[in-house]
């Protein structure tokens, strides 16, 4: 169990109080037992903190009075306390090399590092290779010519269709599909059927990207999907062929993009919002929840929020509501 | 088989007619052969009802002529019909008590009860706890710790992460991931990276609830995500971090919640209704089909209908869309 | 590996050069290597194509000037593009009748064809039955009774309810449920509860439907839940119990229907697109993407569109949308 001193020193927080208390795990105010560490970002619920049973509080500025539990000062604790957690948190076991369940099935050509876990009933196809230390649940098929890097954990009864590249650090929860067909269809004037577009390209995950349950990203018609590095996606969410989604953006649950849509990095995507086919969300744009984006529009601005369906610069669309609203009442 | 008399004493009606007529299942009018029971909610329907090739008709009230078939009369035919087909309904082979298949794997520490049944390639991790009579359909993982009750029916291929606690009598259908990680980040600003909170919470579902193919339930991030007593929920449903879900609560299809949201008892949201992050939806709230609730509002009020984005009460949201619409045509 | 002049019969082109070239298969203009077929719809991007790697060019228009590529001729080049897809593309190993794997389970009563193929740990019911060439892969679960056609691709980890009927060429992408229970409840006004409505019905889905990732389609409460034949379906849909649609309809990502909603022939319905119970899509309506449709209400005309919540003539509505944009501004 580390100290306080420890913790500090991983966090880069200056310590008021007994270092050498130890810290056991992390926890809410209201959910802390002896041994875990706290955090607040509101110094008036500093004395809520105190009176817990937790050993240590993160907080941003010392108190006047003293206090009774050692105090780590940074500068922002919320993000410590998330930095803290790496070291807290309750070990998983998922990393410790558990190596291959005897019930998968590897297929001869494929690689899977020594220092991975593949759990019971995986399936992993010729010419696939994954990294080491990455933990893959039970119940997955990772297809033919599948490639995962290190340090991933991809959780139960993921399906990653072939020719899927997911980078290093990656997790994806449980019931995720990775690399199914995209919707395309060309249709036959002659008898009103519609003719499948070959979908043939690949779908490409880079590092460090997080990947909501039961969300389904389609590879690429001819050519590449692409989920840029850091990027964050809840769940349920749906991302068509050939879209290009930058680094750091973020994703709510149940988004919808159709195909090649473009977001650029650091953009934040509210939950339940639908973007249409080529449209282009630049960097640092904030999309409100259940906003839609017409087909090819273009929204730009970094941190200016949009909101609405066809979405709206957020200060022209309250405007409209409002006035929608005064009209509503005179009826 | 049991008679018309054994079903109308189980469902508390009053029969006119042959009382030893043998009922051998459930049926719509259309559909009905010999041997079902079928109900109206309407008498005009009544000669329908009675020409089709039923055996018995649920009805409220008795016809002023004489039937050629029983008629078994109630309060109300469509909740008698529901609890009849509880007798009724086609046997379900699924709590037979079949025991656990070979291939299934049970970590030493884990407690099956004698009577569960349990699927081909189902994983139960240590500790977990799997109640009487409850079945658990082929492909599914049971995490580690985690507790379900008895009787429950969890179909193929669920996905339930460790230390989630389910009661009595839940119904889970295929697909749904029930305990993932919450979706929760701290942005580093020195370099815009997402850094994860902590997602260590747990997920509490109480008695009778039924959870839809596909829908995913995230954990507390640090407390308890809470599903209350026979609230029942559609597919392809997404509810964050840390909810507090009410009784009796319905959810229709593709809702989503953000985090922290609070509905309380017999609260109706419609389907595809997205819910910001420490909204409380008040005791009995009706919310309409794609109506959007902002972050920490509240709405209140018994059988208050709400809808719209941002969700307005009914007739409020009906003034301002007529307005729209004359409006637009004077455009 | 087919020769230009074998493809062009097959697609019905005319050649303008050498048409001994060989194929080797499809690309995109960008992505093209030597021996890949590429399409263009738009004269002006002849020259790019002409300059790729390509072996040869899928065009409406023969151009002006010799060519130093082999050119096909053709009215509709995406439409002939895709034909020659089938042809050309990666050649799939799932059809290629590699049996039954030794650990399936299938049911005695069970009926697979010789020519089908069964992947790992899929699991056959009871007198289901899969017709030749038919490929299911691993992770399925098959329920007792279903029925599915021939030369059906079933990807992995797809769920498929008791009494499920499938027509031939139909494809199921992984993660997808068919046949789940519907979401019918009675409430029980005594105390509040929700009794379960019988859901006994089953689910019929006609030849060459195709359905996306993560899918949800429920079966009838006591009728009939029908995919006519053609219809396309995106990735994380819902349909709920009773619904009859129609041929060659299109429903794109992350639609939701009620109950017993009707979607007559070649209505294209857009992203997210909700429709209530019992309303009704007439032929060749096209729905917006977020249109929201009130139950019972019925939306007609070949080619007319409906956008906005609820769903309106587009025309109409996009006035509504001028004038509300007018009034905002006039704040």
């Amino acid at each position: 169990m580390p100290s306080v001193r420890e913790v500090a020193r991983a966090i880069g927080a200056r310590v008021l109080g007994d270092e050498h208390t130890e810290i056991r795990g992390i926890a809410s105010i209201a959910s802390a037992t002896s041994g875990d560490l706290v955090f607040i970002e509101d110094e008036k619920r500093l004395q809520e903190a105190l009176e817990s049973r937790a050993a240590a509080v993160l907080t941003e500025k010392a108190p006047q009075l003293s206090a009774h539990k050692p105090l780590l000062i940074v500068a922002r604790p919320r993000l410590a306390f998330a930095r803290a957690a790496e070291i807290l948190k309750p070990g998983s076991k998922n990393t410790e090399g558990r190596g291959i369940h005897p019930s998968v099935v590897v297929l001869p050509t494929a690689q899977v590092a020594e220092t991975a876990t593949v759990d019971p009933w995986t399936f992993v196809g010729d010419r696939a290779a994954i990294g080491h230390r990455t933990w893959i649940g039970a119940g997955c098929v990772i297809g033919e010519g599948v490639s995962i890097g290190e340090d991933c954990k991809i959780y139960p009864r993921v399906t990653i269709y072939p020719g899927t590249r997911i980078g290093n650090r990656a997790i994806v929860h449980a019931g995720a599909v990775l690399g199914s067909d995209g919707f395309g269809y060309v249709r036959d004037p002659e008898n009103g059927r519609h003719v499948k577009f070959p979908q043939i390209g690949t779908l490409e995950i880079e590092d460090d990207v997080e990947i909501g349950a039961n969300t389904a990203i389609d590879r690429g018609a001819l050519e590449v999907t692409r989920i840029g590095r850091g990027t964050k996606i809840d769940n349920l969410v749906h991302i068509g062929h050939n879209c290009q989604i930058g680094e750091n953006v973020i994703l709510a649950a149940q988004v919808g993009f159709s195909g090649s849509v473009v977001v650029e990095n650091n953009a934040v995507i509210g939950g339940q919002v639908g973007v249409g086919e080529h449209a282009r969300i630049q960097e640092g744009v904030l999309l409100g929840g259940q906003a839609g984006v017409l087909p090819k529009k273009v929204l730009r601005g970094k941190g200016v929020a949009f909101w609405g369906t066809p979405a709206k610069p957020l200060r022209e669309y309250l405007k409209s509501l409002a006035a929608l609203a005064k009209l509503g009442r005179r009826e």
